[in-house]
């Protein structure tokens, strides 16, 4: 049995980030209301600082170290938005942080990581280089590991984005989130059940990348293998602490294909002026799919995961 | 002596508004902030309805009709925001709008009015046709004519975006917003004078549309003639109204060229993920070229005034 974090985890992590955290908006729009025949609140993590939600799990662990912990710096292997608010974190509270990331990684990843201040580690472009050389680093420095969600600390941080939109908005009767790792979405089921106890919780996976969707169906973790999905932040699987709080609390998963996301975040662009990245946009992809899932006119929370998707010209 | 809308004015259109416009976030970007050496509060119009501040103006006057005058229904010529605004204005009411157009806007603006339930009537593009044609309709209808910014109650709706943005942030050393006819920069002065005097008034214009620079280092009102810009919301002219109020409570207008107005689009999408339309991008061009106009570290609070931009694809 895995551990998991409390509601009162949540309540401690928000009150440790709360000081660097941005709270961001909730926005809602009629147009997109209309088309999906429900009252939809959009929770912005995009605007999120680092673009996304993952800077409220890593400013949890990096504040909650203690001096003698924090001196030693952080290390995690990741190429997305994980490592980007990982060393953000790490620069806000002065302590070195090592990203190991594969060489394949795009030069504006690279580059958005050296601009916080840490040391990127090449490795080659597997699972195994990406965990033997962050073992190499944390031999050589005594950094601490921190992973992008099988962590509780991490889950904790993540949490408090649908602990905001609840205060917000207290009277929802879904809350939804996308799903990679399972950690924004099994937070987002910790903060529901503790202050919604009826809302219903619902899941948004890309069709390419649905080890969530067949988890649940079957009712054992299955893990991911070859995912083919543009969302490129929902690519890894469920961990067995994930998948043990998401099991418990989910109602339903929701699958999309690729041209749906495609299609919900330029909508979210046009019509509510809200660029996200197309792991963020499953959410709408999701709720225009399945209308009906829900009563007609249900009050319905989405988060926005992140907006750190490959930037049109303006 | 032409009038002018008192603070009590803008707090009555703000208590008669306040259940249809949305209250935009105000959101800051460090990176934006170590660019420019100041700290940067954005208020996101937008992310108002109809994409545009433009809505708290047409709000205000369709709500402030009395039964008799709205049953007449209103009418304007614009192929802009303006014309977004009113239309889904009077629909939020219920009466009718009619929507003087030249026939040479582009067929989305066209779809946007008409979805609203407005009235397009067509005309050749001269100001001359539009005032011709806008004067036959009030003529046939009765209908009451809104103009987009020579109107007190236009205004002082307008003047509700600083209002709101000063309430949430209320220790800005300067306020700044872009000038195309005035409404929204003369409404921002209002507000910030009442509400704060002692900040510091800063207007944003385009180089190729620069009348009111032109009239403030002139001291008279010049006209604009033959526009040349992409800020597409900034190309009409001043009105006697909003002159004689940005006379009074202007320090200066920082003139941008298109080039930086694309840059700094581009900077806010990139780096804030805030999705705005040239016009709007003005304020941060102009806050970037001149960062040494107050003293480093200044609070700014920069209107975005919309988001209504041929849309990149996602």
């Amino acid at each position: 049995m895995v551990s998991r974090p409390t509601f009162d985890d949540v309540c401690a992590a928000h009150d440790r980030i709360r000081p660097v955290v941005h709270r961001t908006p909730v926005m809602t729009c009629a147009t997109l209301d209309e088309m999906a025949g429900h009252r939809l609140f959009f929770k912005c993590e995009q605007l999120q600082r680092v673009g996304a939600f993952k800077f409220r799990g890593a400013s949890n662990v990096v504040l909650g170290l203690t001096d003698d912990e924090a001196s030693r710096g952080v290390c995690t292997h990741s190429s997305g938005n994980h490592a980007q608010a990982l060393a953000r974190a790490a620069r806000e509270r002065g302590i070195p942080a090592w990203i190991v990331m594969p060489t394949s990684a795009p030069a504006v990843k690279r580059a958005a990581v050296e601009g916080y201040g840490a040391t990127i580690v090449d490795c080659v472009p597997t699972l195994e280089a990406r965990e033997s050389t962050a073992a190499e680093v944390l031999d050589q420095t005594g950094a601490l590991f921190v992973h992008p969600y099988d962590d509780d600390r991490i889950i904790a941080g993540q949490a408090t984005a649908a602990k905001e939109l609840i205060e917000d908005v207290p009277d929802l009767d879904v809350v939804m989130a996308p799903i990679g790792g399972g950690g924004l979405m099994s937070g987002s089921c910790i903060s529901t059940a503790a202050m919604l106890p009826e809302a219903i919780l619902f899941g948004a996976e890309p069709e390419g990348a649905d080890d969530a969707a067949r988890s649940l169906a079957s009712g054992k973790l299955i893990p991911q293998t070859s995912p083919d999905t543009i969302c490129d932040g929902l690519l890894t699987s469920l961990s067995e602490r994930t998948w043990s709080i998401l099991r418990d609390h989910l109602t339903a998963i929701v699958t999309v294909g690729d041209d749906a996301v495609r299609a919900a975040q330029q909508l979210l662009l046009e019509r509510a002026k809200l660029w996200v990245e197309p792991s963020s946009a499953t959410v709408l992809a999701a709720v225009l799919k399945e209308t009906s899932a829900v009563p007609q006119g249900s009050r319905i929370g989405l988060i926005l995961s992140g907006g750190n998707a490959e930037m049109p010209r303006a």
